[in-house]
């Protein structure tokens, strides 16, 4: 049997003046932008994005995300952001993701995100649309 | 000639950590959030939210936003905006706004914003909208 | 023995226009706020704020946060944020997070945040500070 | 006698699902961000970002900004962002901006900001740091 493939994506971030508290680092509420962002660049590369969501009928909300906090990031610096893909049976799509300070490699954050599917009228999903079946077929991750 | 009502608004906000920037200082960026909590404050003392506004078939975005920084609020400052509703004859909503840094009185920043009406297909709305003539009428502000 | 005390603080919070995204529920990004106010709210009736752990030449960022959304909030509505100090042996302040709509007493999310000290070169402290313990022994939750 | 110079840079920016509001269009807010966003690009094509001022012992707060909307941008949009240095006599940093949607190169937004000079102890600072006079000449912007 063929071994599912691993999709990722790498997205780098310039970190922003406004993204750094009075600690002098990077405000950890940011974090969930870091991840948005590399879920948007994933979204772009393998065709599954927050638009391709509406566009079949859905919304796919998060209902969980984890966060944990590494080595700081701070103004000026960039960060590279790596999203994989999480195969699961369930009707959910799962991200696992690692943040890095570029200029000495040094392990940032690291995190995960679990988004639901919703109908146009806001009602749970409990099985995998359509779309989204062919869309795991398509890349091989069932 | 019966002058026009001043209707104004005061709301407090204590400053959050995530407000300030390394500067120490409140992030500029935040003023634009402090401006819609006082327009918030104002709407529901008026009923003029933007919930009024949906629930009369209109959007009202922003146009225009002005703000001029004067001295700066931190970390655990409490700070009181002024609202005040400017009336004018177009079809437009406009507020003038000043923030004091409470525990001196000193005049934090001024600013203004101009609302414009959108239908529900997001069309600019060149008359007011009857809601709206409705809503100057009752509080003489014509 | 004691039991340890259980230390509460209950945080209501208008829900912004500006929070909601473009589903009409509050974005997800936005409960790192909600946490945060939370916290203060904890901080300023216990006396364990951002501004204590400075005054005691310490910064406290948060190393883990951890969030589940379980009902929607949307604009206009008022939250009903609940935390609770979770005691632990070592140095690192926890916290765990509910959430829930006013309205209905729906749960809409809970969460947890754990912060460790670092002194004010960003070293991190393996022990407890004095001012942190003292603080447990008040509030009897070692 | 030789004209000065006009500095310019130009700066896309693909807008985020978390940028746009329950109107579906981008947060009047989040044009703060994009002035940054091209404030940075600007400064890292001239040598003039925040820690240059910083590494010459300066900060430079916004004491003034403005903002009109002409035209929303929506998710999935790129927005091109043409900033410009204004030379002015006084000791300030004035920009100019005009922020485009690219597909249709409608205009969405124009504005400015207005940066002073304060010293590490926060005092303003009335005349133009040697620092940045030297970058006039350099630049022939004065």
């Amino acid at each position: 049997m063929k071994k599912p493939n691993v999709l990722k994506e790498t997205k780098h971030i310039l970190i922003r003046f406004s993204e750094v508290d009075s600690m002098n680092i990077v405000w950890h509420g940011t974090y969930v932008l870091y991840f948005e962002d590399a879920r948007e660049a994933f979204g772009r590369k393998y065709g599954l994005t927050y638009q391709n969501y509406f566009d079949n009928g859905f919304y796919a909300p998060l209902v969980d995300m984890q966060f944990e906090f590494k080595n700081p990031l701070q103004y000026g610096d960039t960060a590279r952001i790596e999203i994989e893909y999480v195969p699961v049976e369930a009707a959910k799509v799962v991200f696992k993701y690692k943040i890095f300070r570029e200029k000495d490699n040094a392990l940032a954050a690291t995190g995960s995100t679990t988004q639901v599917f919703l109908d146009s009228d806001y009602k749970l999903v409990l099985y995998s649309p359509d779309f989204y079946t062919e869309w795991k077929k398509r890349h091989n991750v069932i």
